[in-house]
Parts: structure tokens; sequence; C-alpha cells
């Protein structure tokens, strides 16, 4: 599991049904510092995340295939929670109150 | 879950049924920005996507066997949906018809 | 598997009952010398780890499905046990006898 | 599926019977322009390969296991084809029919 | 697969039968000459190795299981032979024989 940040959306159409009403996510990958490691990835919004969350994000097929009730959903990347705070070594690094708000897309 | 350009093709005579009449395309991996990232991955295509292609790629084994209806194919990376669009931080940053046309290969 | 220190705490709500009330520890991966690679990682706590252990990680799904009696935890990454030494080359390079200690966080 | 070149033997006692008759290859992974990628692995030849080929890399337990009728063969990267071509943006990058032969190595 | 050198060993204990009497060997990732990547993985011995021995290392779960004869260790990284030789486009970058010997540490 890691750390990311929503910074888009993809609009792709996937030949398979579970996904075809999925919203994908353009995240970001973070480091402890909540600086980005250059690393990119999409993933299935599973926790009404949007534009300017910071997430928890599980990288593995079988998760993935558990949160959509589906056993043959080919999904790797699963954007589980919206991160209210992260404290390193005893400080508040990143508090979702205070983060300032990034441009939301309007999603139906 | 990432995205890719499709950049060209490989023909390799494989021993395995299943991914005997399969296309094998090129893939270059990219971040956010869709900037190549220097990753290079082989991918199956299940979106009759062509070289110039912006892709949608998953890189697991089992999302592999299941849209191949074939529960033991040796498969890990297939090109699952032709990207669109993709919105960065509420700006439109891939529009696919608006794309510079690549040239695409002939394939049977 | 891999060694890590543990550095800080997440606090994310998560879909998934299995989840719900686990530790989420931010990781610092380490090389052989203990020093940080610059890879992150979010672990699920199995090991009564704090702030300013050093732990053994695994990530990997099925992993984390049984240490949680649970064959369908979204879960990816796991913290094992609380290293006690590590040798290098024959000498003593980690003893968590003689570390210096950091400020640990409270939990409940 | 990744690329890589051909460009040794590991000759190594495995402690399980359905390894103990394969051939283990040294593969160079490459990128697209058929360059080193710097990232080295160890692979089982299930395609008559030998040092100066390049070849079409699966690297995953369950295609190794299925390849080798074997559902429990601790395997985890398998070679599945010798590559004939490469193209890249409409052009040949790659012809084994042109290749500079390299040092074949005796195989029994 | 990979290559790797045993240079150390990890001391912790694990909250699971199947780890507990298992040696834990610190390895160092190599390239194909040898040299060191800078990855670093916690491997399970199955292969007698010990500091000093360059070995064949397999990292994935189901490889593990199998090996350990317990479907449900939460096992990844396996080291499964001391390698003898290793040849470099026909040439023995790697003899065993002639290694210069490590100091070995003692273990029940």
């Amino acid at each position: 599991m890691f750390l990311a940040d929503v910074v888009g959306t993809v609009v792709s159409p996937v030949q398979h049904p579970v996904l075809e009403n999925q919203i994908l996510l353009l995240l970001r990958v973070l480091d402890a510092h909540g600086r980005s490691t250059g690393v990119t990835r999409i993933g299935i919004d599973r926790a009404q995340a949007g534009v300017g969350d910071r997430v928890l994000v599980v990288d593995e097929g079988n998760a993935g295939r558990q949160m959509l009730d589906s056993p043959d959903a080919p999904v790797k990347t699963l954007v589980l929670g919206v991160v209210d705070f992260v404290e390193l070594e005893g400080e508040l690094v990143f508090d979702h109150r205070t983060r300032a708000p990034l441009e939301r897309l309007e999603r139906p």
C-alpha cells in the first residue's frame, strides 16, 4: 500500500463490464514527506475521492476483485481511502482540513 | 494500472496456443504529464490499439487470464483500453482527437 | 521481504470491515546498511511495532489475507516482526537495545 | 512481459524436482530501443533460446507453473519466445536475421 | 528470479509458526556482472546458504508457500540455490571455487 495524491482523471472505454462505470483516477505516488516520487498510477475510485485528495492505494489484483465483488475483474490499482492525517516522527505533516483546496472535477 | 503509448510491435513465436494469434504491442510507460518514464513493456492487445494510441494497461496475471478466457494463459501485461482524455489538475492534457497522427502499422 | 523503519502513522477511513481497526504504519524502506532507499510504504501492524522500530515487512496479498484470518482482505503490505539484530558481513550493524529512542506515538 | 537479451547462463543446484533439469538463462532487460535498462533477471528457458538471442519474457508465478505443467513449481521468470522482429514507430529496429552472431554456449 | 550475495542475517521474532525457526538472510541483489544493484532483500534460506555465498532467489508468494509445505505461510522471498558458476557472453564470470572466502556466521 502507498500514499498518493489524486491529480486528475482518465477517460478510456474498457471492454469489460465491471470496469465500465468506474471512475479512473490519475494518481501521483508520494514518499513519507508527501513529495512526489515521479511514479504515476491509474486507480479505480472506491473512496469517493477527487482531484486534490490524498489517498491510500493498494496495488494488487485480488484486492481489486474483492472490493468490486467480481472475482474476474481485471483490476490492479484501487483507491481505498481518503487520508485525514499523516504523522511523521511525531509531527503532523498532513492534515486534510488545512490543505489548500484544488479545483474539484465535476463527476456524475 | 498505468498509462502508456503504443510505440511499436513485436514478432515472436510463442510456444503456447493462447498466445499464438495475439498482437504484441511495444509500450512506452508514461507519467501523469504524458512523458516517458523510461520503462518499456510488451502488452497483448485487447482494445484494437495501434501505434500512436495512448492506452490503459494492466500488469497482472489474473487479469490477463480472465480477459483471454483461459485460466492458464502465461500472460502478464494487457492493453485494456484506448484513452480518449486525460485531465490533470482540471486541465485537459490529452485529447485523442487533436493528437498528431503517427504512422499506423498494417495489421491482419 | 525487506527491512524498514517505522517513521509515522496514517489515519484514513477505509471502506472495508477488516481494515477498520488496523493501525497503518508509515514505513521507510532500508538497504542492507540501514540507509533509506527513498521508497515509502504504508503497512498494517501485526507486530506491535511503533515509530522508531526497525521492522521486517512482507509486501504480498496472500500473506496479508492469511495473517488477518480473512481471505478477502484488500491488504498488501504487512509488518511481520520487530527486528532485534542485523549482522552484515560478520558485523553487528543494528542492535535494538542500543538504538537511540525516538518519540513513540500513543496508541489505544 | 518485457524484452531481454540472453547474455549468459547460471549453474545452481536447486532443491526442487521441477527445476532440476532446467536451463537458467542470464537475461539483460531492454527498453524499446533495445538498450539495456540495467536490470538483470534469471529466467528458465522455454523457447530453446541461447546466448545472443533477443527474447520475450514473462515475470509471474502462475505463468511459470502452467508452462512447466506443475502447479507447485517455485518459478517466476520464464523465457517464452525468441524474438524475430521489433518495429518501433514504423521502423524495423530489430531483425534476428541480420543480428551480429554472438558465441553460443554448448548445451546438452 | 535474480542473483544475490548473502551479506548478513536478520534476527526478528515473527508471529507466525511457519517462520519461527527459519533463517532470515540479508541479500544484496546483483546485476549480470555480479555488481550490486543497490537493492536489498530479506530471504528465507532453503539452500543451506551462508554469508559469502552467491545465490539464486525467487521473489513470489506461491513459491515460498510451496517450498515450506505450508499454503498459508506469509513468505515472499526465498533463497533457492547456491550458485556454482555464472557464464556471461561465453566467459566464466563467477566460479564458487575461486571466490575469496568471507567470514561465515555460526549458525545452530
